[in-house]
């Protein structure tokens, strides 16, 4: 029996976090460790959390004071993500639906801070983005699994990786086709204008972190739109996994803790479809990583004057 | 002679300011009004400053204080620039000789902020960078007009965008040809490993004021190699203007406060050489803007163990 304990007691200090950021009852923001509801892994369902002391980055404890969930939040405020790093083609089933062939080296790109949203918040389509004379409004989905970096990384190795790694969340690359491919496509690549708008990168609600987590690589990834289930493949499927990635971006780079870096996305968007059925205003996409939890983002139409700025990007 | 007076007053006010960071003989670090030397423009030959007080991105005074230049910084800290957007292609020059074609609407791509660097400090290029087997180090050189956002724009108008430019600065484009086009080029853009690296975009001295520069599409830009020429070109030839470009990039995503847009860069780079002379390990780049100045940094060849993190983001 005390062997027992002794050994609950080990897995509760030792267990890992799903660390969730929220707005409680009082009108404060929290950082926490979410307690998650019976039959599910999903902190997005969490009405509770332990609250965390401490930098989440640094060093943190999770306290014995339970608060209530008001409001999830992204896990780390946008101004805590210096940079926001994406993985391209990194799903052999997605490079087949685009047309596309293997890379060799993985293939980076970065969206803007200012692109980072909640995971329950609009995504926001500015006039520039919506279907205009003869040029169609392309919205897409693509789920990816997310990494935190916790320890600065220079020139690291594939095996040094993870000792830089704080967990991993779930979070969409919220895609715009027409700019990214029809205006701007090869040979002239325009990632960024198809991807970067203010709130094109729903993540969170937890980080999980990496002792309950210890294999990136075996989770499920799904996407579905107004309920129905579009993506469904498994991050084995990855070409460049978690370490790679992490070790190659390092190479002359220094990742930063608080970086973030989007994996790449399995197949089933509405790249090489006949008939796309591209997201439009009211449409709402949950994408959803095994044991990490969903982000759920409506798609939002939005007309605003020249003088006024955005606040998606506060969030 | 009141009136005389009265004038010189007037202008002395409202005539703009070359915007330092420096150190000086305290060992303190201080904004400041660049003096200029006699016969020249460029505040990277200035010894002295006139202290700025306040905010240089919201509201500032130049003081009668003057201190001494023990050492010229990036205009801006790092920390303070959240985003660094770059064009490609945006010279027709620099097209022909990259033996690609022009684009309708402008190319932008992005550099961490852990790229940028001071005007004055090595380049580092770490192993993975340098000359590996078969794999040639290609390190090229790119100048280009730096803008330098003071207000939030979002969805602004081609009208609108100089309100909300504070000015203009030098800026190099560091880029390996390497990564940026053979391991990854068509059909995938790889824009991010070759030209991303830590330090990898000098820039300043000066943030030169839209009241000395009215008209950013007048200016001579060049680069010079160990001391020979090897760009020289105007911004008059920028196929998509400073005022089209914030704009643009405005739609939907908000600029904000400190970012900068590096906005292309002509021929005369080694792209489409038949015999490429790259840059090695301690060649000297200076790139140079009319009435702005110049940034002269070394290629320095660096090989840091995967423990030791890179400081030169710091700067």
């Amino acid at each position: 029996m005390l062997q027992f304990l002794v050994l609950t007691a080990f897995f509760l200090l030792a267990g890992g976090e799903r660390i969730v950021r929220f707005i409680s009852t009082d009108g404060n923001t929290y950082f926490g460790d979410a307690i998650l509801p019976a039959n599910t892994t999903d902190a997005f369902f969490s009405t509770r959390a332990r609250v965390i002391q401490g930098d989440i980055l640094g060093n943190f404890t999770v306290t014995r004071e339970i608060k209530d969930i008001t409001k999830l939040l992204a896990p780390l405020p946008s101004e805590r993500v210096r940079t926001v790093r994406m993985v391209g083609l990194n799903y052999v089933s997605h490079i087949d639906e685009s047309n596309m062939t293997i890379p060799q080296w993985p293939i980076l790109f970065y969206k803007p801070w200012t692109a980072l949203n909640t995971p329950s918040d609009p995504i926001p389509v500015s006039a520039g983005y919506q279907t205009q004379g003869n040029f169609t409004s392309s919205m897409d989905w693509e789920g990816e699994l997310v990494v935190v970096i916790k320890k600065a990384a220079y020139n690291i190795t594939d095996d040094e990786a993870l000792d830089h790694v704080l967990g991993y969340t779930v979070g969409h690359d919220v895609s715009h086709r027409g700019w990214q491919i029809d205006r701007g496509g090869e040979p002239q690549p325009q990632y960024s204008m198809g991807k970067g708008a203010d709130g094109w990168a729903p993540w969170g609600p937890a980080i999980v972190t990496t002792d309950i987590i210890p294999d990136p690589q075996v989770l499920n990834l799904h996407t579905k739109v107004n309920g129905v289930t579009k993506q469904n493949a498994s991050t084995a499927d990855m070409i460049f996994g978690v370490k790679h990635l992490v070790s190659f971006f390092s190479m002359g780079t220094t990742l930063l803790p608080g970086d973030v870096i989007f994996t790449g996305t399995p197949n089933g968007t509405n790249l090489g479809k006949a008939v796309p059925d591209y997201l439009v205003n009211g449409d709402t996409v949950e994408v959803g990583l095994e044991n990490v939890g969903t982000c759920t983002n409506m798609i939002q139409y939005v007309n605003t004057s020249s003088d006024s700025v955005n606040s998606f990007f506060r969030l």
